[in-house]
This record gives C-alpha cells, structure tokens and sequence, in this order.
C-alpha cells in the first residue's frame, strides 16, 4: 500500500497531466472504472493500474486525480498511434479543445470504424479530458498523426457556405473526411486544392466541429455500408 | 459602479446558480459575450447586464461567475418556455446531465429547428452548464415542459436493440423523437406502449445521448424536408 505522496508511480500520473510530459514518457493516464474497464476490455496491458483502498492511501490518489475526490481507480498506459489507413479517415485541423477531439475519435469509432488523424495545431488526444470525452475509444482506436499532403483518397471537408449538401456530394472510397478548426479554417496549401467541400443543412446556428463530424460520420458510414 | 459585494444585482446572479432560486425568481443567467450577444441578436431584452469595468468592478463579477476569473459580461434574462408544438418534437427522458441537455437544445435548434420538450428527472435547461452548452439556443428557441402522454404525434424512439434502422422506418408529422436517459431508459406507462423504436447503426461502443440526437435529427429533418 502506497502511503507516501512522494511515490514514483503517484509522480508519473501528476507529470502525466502535462502534454510535455507525456510526450517524453509516451504513457497516459485513465482515470476511473469505465476507463480502466475499455482498456483491459481492449487488451490493453497497463504500466500500472492503483486501485484506491488496495494499492494506494484514497487521499493520495485524489490528490494526482484530475476528477478530484472519490478517485477510485487510475491505470497508466503506453500511448499508441496508429497509421493513417482504411477506407474512412477523419482529418482534424487545428482542432484545439480536448474534448471536441475526444468526442471525435469516439464518434469515429463508434458510426464508421473510422481512425482520427491529427494534423497541426490539434489537441492532445492522450490528456485526461480528450480521454474522458472518447469514453475509451482512444484506448480501442487509436489515433493518427499525419498532414493532410500525406493523405491519399478523395478528401470531402465540410463547410458551412458550400453550394451542395453533404447528401448530394458523390462519396469514393478511401475517403478523408476533412474537419477545420472551431474557427472553421480549413488547411491551406496543395492539398486545400483538392478538397471538395459540401454543407450540413441547418436552420440556424452552427454546430460544434464534434456535433458536424458526428453527423457526417453518419452520413458517409451509411453511404458506404450501402456501396459495400 | 458597483464596488460592494453586497449588491442586489450581484447577489441575484449568485443565487441563480441554484435551481431552487431560478425556479423561484423565474430568472437565469447567461455568463460571456456570447451568450449575451445571442440573447441581443434574439431580441430578449434582459433584467440587467453587468459588465466589467464599465457597470462593476472586474473581481467582483469573476466572483459570482461559474466561468472564474475574466468574466467579461453577465447577463440576467426571464426564462421563457415554449408550448410543445410544431411538427417535430425532441422529448427527453432523465437526461440529467446539463451539458447534454443544452447540446440538444443546440442540435434541435440549428437541425430541425425543433422544441425540445423536458419530461420528469431532466437537468434544468437554465442552469449556466446548460445555457452554455446550448450556445445560446436555449434563448432563440426556448425549451418546453410536458410529460409524454400529453404529446400528439408518430412516437419514435433510438434504441440500441431495435430491429429496423432510423433510415428505415417512416417518418410521420407531427414527429416526436424520444430520447432516454443516458442509461438508456425510455418511459414506462400508457405512452411507451405507442412508441415504434429504431437503431442507429453502429460499429463499436455507444453514442452518448447527445450524440445519439444530434445523428437522429439530422435524419428525420431531412427526410421531413424531402416529404415537405
């Protein structure tokens, strides 16, 4: 039983909270029982894993936990990333909030078995809220990290003044679904030219980029299912 | 200028972070330029605005704001509720988390241009979580109260076990769209016995309830705008 705030696996899961370093250790942490279940359910074999009242002092754990009190369990794991293939791929671009991206990924996962790449200027999809928000799917479909040159298929973006609905635009297979940044700025450069772009038909308002990628993940996961 | 903690104007945007006292002034609040920009652009013509500098001293509003320090704006408006009419409704069912309610109001708002009509066991819309998360839907498009049974219209439900997907059964007006709680709970009782239920397909995992409506909207308004 861990007694002692000065413990090395205590201090790897407070250092954890910063991307620095996770970055330099390659690990992240997943707090609490619905996160800790994904990872062993995804055979995922952890660094460690402190249970509150076995491993450690609860207080203790509380006190390196980002949820705060009543932490009841915290496993640490080794980042995975995976390679930018298959036939559906979701493209963020400077997508900064974690809990958009984890939303993503878990939407990705969810409607189109779909793998999230990260271009420049995302979040980390490794911090504890974008883990949080991805329910797991993080843990069960990594991640990619990639520019959008790198990407190869037919690259659909979405965007709010495009003349033809999401439903009306032709879908070819593999495709890269291209996701701006809240703002809504979509990537510049040689591969900006090839994208097509098309619209979600709203009455007001606009949605969150999570909301928009969760609708046309829908959208494109059926068409191709129905194309298969 | 408003130099004391003790002003009334202060003291009414603390206590509006409880529901008991927005239930009893029939008040809330809407923190940030954003929001108070919606309700502007809405035409709601607000109680009081504070803002920082100008009407109240900088610190003293970061003390009564749910958003900590550097609260630019606080808005205090009536709470309107809408009667649950049109044809298409979202009704809710324990859907206790405010975030998820304000995403709905969102989704229904820029979607379907639809009211979302709270049943028993809901988090309150005007909670500053939930006006927050509605980005400022919930003032264009006020929400309704009504139980289930006092609603007209084709009943369809999401449900994970259902036999036929969402793109699959028929879309009848006027169209309420039933959505449980995030444990996946529908209503019991007279009504439930009327509701047809569907799926929307998946790969892995389960969309979160906001998730779940935002794809279900989509859908069924579309196809409402297709029949129209």
């Amino acid at each position: 039983m861990i007694t002692s705030p000065d413990n090395d696996k205590l201090k790897t899961i407070r250092k954890l909270q910063q991307k620095s370093w996770r970055a330099k250790l390659g690990l992240f942490s997943a707090e609490g029982e619905d996160l800790v279940g994904a990872a062993e359910a995804a055979g995922r074999r952890p660094e460690f894993v402190l249970r509150a009242g076995e491993d450690v002092e609860p207080e203790l754990l509380d006190a390196v936990s980002t949820l705060g009190s009543g932490t009841r369990v915290i496993g640490v794991y080794g980042q995975c990333w995976a390679e930018p293939a298959g036939d559906l791929l979701v493209y963020l671009h400077g997508v900064e909030d974690p809990g958009n991206v984890g939303t993503i990924v878990r939407s990705a996962h969810a409607l189109g078995d779909a793998t999230v790449v990260l271009g420049p200027g995302c979040a980390d999809p490794y911090s504890p809220k974008a883990v949080r928000a991805s329910m797991g799917s993080v843990i069960a479909k990594p991640p990619a990290r990639a520019s959008l040159d790198a990407l190869d298929g037919h690259k659909l973006a979405l965007d709010a003044n495009a003349e033809h609905r999401l439903g009306e635009v032709e879908v070819r297979r593999p495709l890269v679904l291209v996701m701006g940044s809240e703002r809504g700025a979509l990537p510049a450069g040689a591969a900006a030219r090839e994208i097509e772009r098309a619209r979600i038909p709203v009455h007001a308002d606009s949605l969150n980029v999570a909301m928009a990628a969760t609708v046309a993940l829908y959208e494109v996961a059926l068409r191709m299912a129905a194309d298969a």
